[in-house]
């Protein structure tokens, strides 16, 4: 039986382990790679080396950085007083973007997801309690999914057993959950039911 | 504004020349790769690094293999009075599989797409001719597309003029185009009619 060359077959299967990409993509690509100039390769492979060494995640905050503490830790003018806890880097960028928050965050890399064995432990959650001297507001701003709900939920608790184990943490503290309901441009008509009932939960006086 | 270090955005963009892969989803890749182990990602590097260190395209068939001339055109039990043009590798290991065919092989590396820039000069096509010596029938399995069908006219024309020009093909070559039709598990009720009508041009005596 012919068959692929052995370096062929390994960088399919390296591609395999990507999320998202099946067996048939991983071929695609690599034979789309096989026609492209060496020199493009190799800087895809001295990239792929690059990845984890000159990045960091900050010590403080966990978001990927090329120092730390990152950035955002380290720039004085930003609020010391607002906390808010996201699951991904790409999270905090989008808040970034949005440009209505100029507090501190918290990434946790991920959510508790017991169906994939990602539990409390696997995520940067143990130095949360250790972070909110000084804070007065912790916004939950963890995916409006099943896995980002039950995880904002566990940090409450989490925090509610730390400050029993005399964590310093302040009575003011507010906890707050990212607002839920109809992104803008959405139509009520195909909304789905659950966010529905929490754009009413969350109604305001206009 | 906050950026995503160098290291990150240089990968997302080399994730992002790859076909089929979009900003998001490259940018989804490459945070999964940061919380790969670093022996895993270096190990997807050495084998983008491999990839052309360790193959070669066969510089009678064109196929891609680990020495040249490949196993294929080395395997003296093989059929030398057949020859088989095929646009990809993986189209020649998927006859490979379908163990009908003992033959030898011309993989042209790509069909002529004018819309991709991609003409006859791009492909692997300039030693077909000289491959004709001894050869009996010439099978055309370019695929049943738009480009493969215009490849497989354009190779017929190609070896016309090559006859004409004085090029050693015998006139009892025969050339011939792999058959089209409804494929097997398919159901007429949803055939297209482009198919029905191959599938009809193509009927044989049962």
């Amino acid at each position: 039986m012919v068959k692929l060359p052995r370096a062929v077959r390994q960088l399919i299967d390296s591609f395999e382990r990507l999320p998202g990409v099946g067996p048939k993509s991983a071929q695609r690509l690599v034979f789309y790679l096989l026609h492209n100039p060496d020199a493009q390769i190799d800087d895809f492979a001295s990239r792929l080396k690059a990845l984890k060494l000159e990045t960091v995640l900050c010590s403080n905050c966990h978001y990927v950085s090329e120092h730390d503490p990152c950035e955002i830790c380290e720039d004085s003018d930003r609020d010391k007083t607002l906390l808010c806890v996201v699951e991904q880097p790409l999270d905090l960028l989008a808040i970034e973007r949005s440009e209505m928050y100029e507090g501190q965050y918290h990434v946790l890399h991920g959510s508790i997801a017991p169906l994939n064995n990602i539990g409390p432990d696997q995520l940067y959650l143990k130095d949360l309690a250790e972070r909110l001297v000084g804070v007065t507001e912790l916004i939950l701003a963890t995916n409006p999914t099943m896995e980002g709900e039950a995880t904002a939920l566990y940090i409450v608790e989490f925090l509610q057993d730390a400050r029993e184990r005399g964590a310093n943490i302040s009575k003011e503290l507010r906890v707050t959950r990212i607002g839920h309901g109809l992104p803008v441009g959405a139509d009520i008509e195909y909304a789905d039911g659950v966010t529905l009932k929490r754009a009413l939960e969350g109604r305001r006086q206009m």
